[in-house]
């Protein structure tokens, strides 16, 4: 029997708690927020709840607790982190893993030290659009991939201790990291704060690879309608993920570049939507958290590093780290 | 009568005299291309055409013309252009006006003493859905203009003279300087050249205006499906222009910004798409090259100023040319 | 405190409870069904629940159950209905609410001479989409009612006791009533059972009412996507409601027929997608269950009828029967 | 050289003209309409034109030409067509053929006594979409064919002369009749006129076949929006046809009946959009009424049957005036 507390009851807090109760030989047995309101509605909704308490501690330090999870605001995730770590509580984290890389690291460092499972929660990295998408690129299909374009945008919430790039991006390149799988080498972002509480609502950012390819972030919280697209394109063949549409949410476009080259397509083209035959494969609707949740219990029985450990969240911090300082300095190339 | 010869029969010639043709008092009646074949074709689709060569300079000679038309490739259009105003003929060119500002610069100043009309086809700018937002922004609905985004791609010709700036971005530049009417500051440009032809096929350009006020333009030709989007957002209201939507082209949202600050909103903004109603006006389906021709002509007529003049080609020259100096510089900041 | 027994825990059961558990003073004390591996997930997922049983007369006899909701497959709704009105149970039953008018009519009989509440689950009258076109029609804005047309289609799960007209055509019939709100006076159906089975799989259902207005309903388990889209057209105005739709599930279009009598707009009409403005009002998230079990609730403490009674249920089933006997009578006109 | 005229220049008109001059070896030589202002437009538009006459009979009865274009109101179809025939004139006539069997019976025989090609323009048939969809049944990729629904409504033009199923229906039935390829035994409808002039703007029609397979049209002139979508159900496949797609047009789905008759896969099936991969093949986007152009002129040269020949538009004819027959005696089966 795996017990597990959380620490943070907001918008995730519920959907921890009930993915996690449907594991075999798992029950979440504790929770923590500071907010009374909250504790009070998890405890009628989930009445097997041992623990509700105000006080972290009391979950961080209990020995009837085997692992963590942590669902509060970034700032605090290192402390509560490194907390759990020391009292040898397996440690499953919320993105972005930490506020800046070294505490990343420390982290990551103290878990191996302590033999202790750490995992970062990139919740999308579990969806079966990713994972398809992740398949096909492994296959070969896609050949060499020329970029990645990703826009995320929506009317949101306005964070106070956090801009939109911490706020959002971190679904992006955790998704970027996960399937184009090669190292950052350069960031840059431009964006604005139009506010003034100096907290950036807007911002884009181009990310370097150590090849021919081309990564790019718009990420916003100022736009009237939901926008979660990426495109991947690659010498043979191009994807659009579109998160938002209800049941083809990855297309596979058949036709590629050599095509366009041949000069005798041209008119063709210029009236044509697109060139060639497009694939939406089925996609797994299986929630995304519930395989989260799998994961990071697998990985604490088998003893084992889970799909996304620290070293991917370290990975996602890096680049956010590089966009903002590029962002701060008007939009400069930041070595990664 | 005004009489008009046409330089150029690509894909944009039979529009231009079929547009022309249905005016009062205006004949196309030359028409001049180097390719043999499009001259033929032209032939027999528009026996009414008295004049049909190979050689242009009987249309920029001809006494029996009033006004000529360019729909040549960027490159000529400066030498072509010279050529009909020193020959007293009113001059519209096809967008990009020219491949420099110092050229567009010499055109303007030579029509002017000449006396002589000089027009750009903006021809997005004569559209009923550009024309509508104008009016929205006019009217003052949007309140403060907080960024302009703009996404033109697709699977595209590869322009074997011009890169992606210079064939797609001339669309959003003259669909921005309209809309937005303030001067532009500064411009950066990140983008790639996946072949082997050094012509950048994709890019991401940020434009700064003097004000709290962001622009971005992501054009591309290796995308698998079109993409045309613009995102406006004012401090009152947010608005999505979508050229490729048939009926709903222009959305105006009425949730804006103060909304979103509303912390009792946030839970409820977690979940939505939206927060607020949304319109879509009715957009006048005018085909914008009919426009074009009219107000070419009655500019002729009146002897005044068209909509699209001179110096709007050169503003969207001045963005283009600081673009691409920005992306061969590795994306520095660039001053307009 | 209200305490609440719920018969059948298939796929509507965890949402009952779910909703029912967040209303203040009401508790779901128990629950049954004849699946055993369904009641082990469910005493899993909700430890709070102090009966779980194989046998519904331990929920049906009980003393300590004030309120019972009926969600088995349709052929038990009579006899499980009439033993808890007969042991003073407030019911709730899911739709539609019986397999004939004759049951549905010694229900309502039963529930007024034992002074219980009777209520049927119309869950589509409790969403946002459909309280809004609610408004929209009673405000007069749509003027005179042309027709209500409906399209319910998907993929679906073949029912092995009722055909497709019992299991998807209480959603439109009960939306329709809500709407339309006037007596319906024929029925005629066509459809076909494509399987050995002899349970019809498609079906098209046309409602005829005491007006010049005529109603329509598609219903079909046999196609590759899931359409969910209602037409409701009016003298001044028109509304499409589609509930596939994320962000904007209801659309008025506010040119109507006047309009296009005027022989001026034929040409434009014939190449435009539309002739006016469109409206997509804000929507309300709220989950449409959460409505239903709280109007249940309060129609039990204020001791009032609810808004979608028994008589409510029984005007659907009355179509419901009607357009099945049509169907079995090869489409003749049948008075409901 | 074969030399054509024209009559009626209304909407369809242009687009005959264009597309016929586009043919080697083809002159449109005349065209006749009863409208001054037509007439006035088209002389201008179309120079070549030497014949342009308020007088059909000027074309009908002309030694200088070969075949003649019948594209006026369907009342007028068959004088003319007559005339023509019985001229030696081979005849292309809009859709709807005739007005009545009989009257495509008569003209069917006198093209074949007087050995001339006989051709409906049912310009669906040549589209890129019904070329695909028609290869993929031919193919036997959807197994056995279990239903054919189309629905056909926008906010239209009320014709003065015929009712929405003359109107609108011709097009679904000549796709049908292309595509589905077997007779039609019965049709059935219902419908209303809901204006003082007694013509039916809204219908619904039935169409039963000599197979397990059943047919059905809805049209409609009420319509906030231009609604063009089939859906083709087969066994194995399954096809959605939205013609106002513009760039996936076909929706091939490929996990079938078989599929859904597995209990295991119910709840997955209820939560899903869809249960298999989709396809939506590259369409070709060569403008149809070129391709009708060059059957008919093929037809002639090659002195043999068009693809759309007098019996297809026969019929077509059949179908609709059941349709109407079963409308009129409020919904009885019609024998076709």
């Amino acid at each position: 029997m795996i017990r597990i507390g959380i620490i943070g009851a907001g918008y995730w807090g519920p959907n921890l708690i009930r993915n996690f109760s449907l594991l075999d030989n798992v029950r979440v047995v504790a929770l923590a927020d500071l907010r009374e309101e909250r504790l009070k509605l998890m405890s009628r909704l989930y009445p097997g709840l041992k623990l509700v308490t105000g006080n972290s501690d009391e979950i961080l330090h209990s020995r009837d607790i085997d692992a963590v999870v942590i669902a509060t605001p970034v700032s605090s995730h290192f402390p509560l982190g490194m907390e759990a770590l020391s009292h040898g509580k397996h440690l499953l984290m919320e993105k972005p893993m930490t506020a800046t890389t070294e505490q990343a690291e420390v982290l990551i460092e103290t878990a191996q030290r302590n033999g202790l499972i750490l995992m970062v929660d990139h919740t999308f990295v579990y969806t079966g659009a990713v994972t398809k998408i992740k398949e096909i690129i492994t296959s070969g299909e896609l050949g060499e991939i020329y970029y990645f374009d990703s826009v995320r945008v929506n009317l949101g919430l306005f964070q106070h201790d956090i801009n939109v790039i911490w706020d959002l991006a971190p679904h992006d390149v955790s998704i970027m990291d996960y399937l184009i799988d090669r190292p950052v080498k350069t960031v840059s972002a431009t964006g604005m704060a139009h506010f003034d509480n100096q907290i950036e609502n807007i911002a884009y950012i181009s990310v370097g690879f150590d090849a021919n390819l081309l990564g790019h972030i718009h990420v916003n919280w100022l736009a009237p309608v939901k926008v979660r697209k990426t495109l991947i394109c690659g010498s043979r063949k191009m994807i659009v993920y579109d998160d938002v549409e209800p049941s083809e949410k990855v297309k596979i476009y058949n036709k590629g570049i050599d095509y366009i080259r041949n000069r005798e397509e041209v008119y063709n083209i210029l009236v044509q939507y697109r060139t060639g035959d497009m694939m939406a494969p089925r996609i797994e609707l299986t929630e995304a958290l519930s395989l989260v949740a799998k994961e990071f219990v697998d990985a604490i029985r088998e003893q084992r590093k889970p799909l996304t450990d620290g070293q991917a969240g370290l990975r996602v911090v890096k680049v956010l780290e590089g966009a903002n300082l590029s962002l701060r300095s008007g939009g400069k190339v930041v070595k990664v």
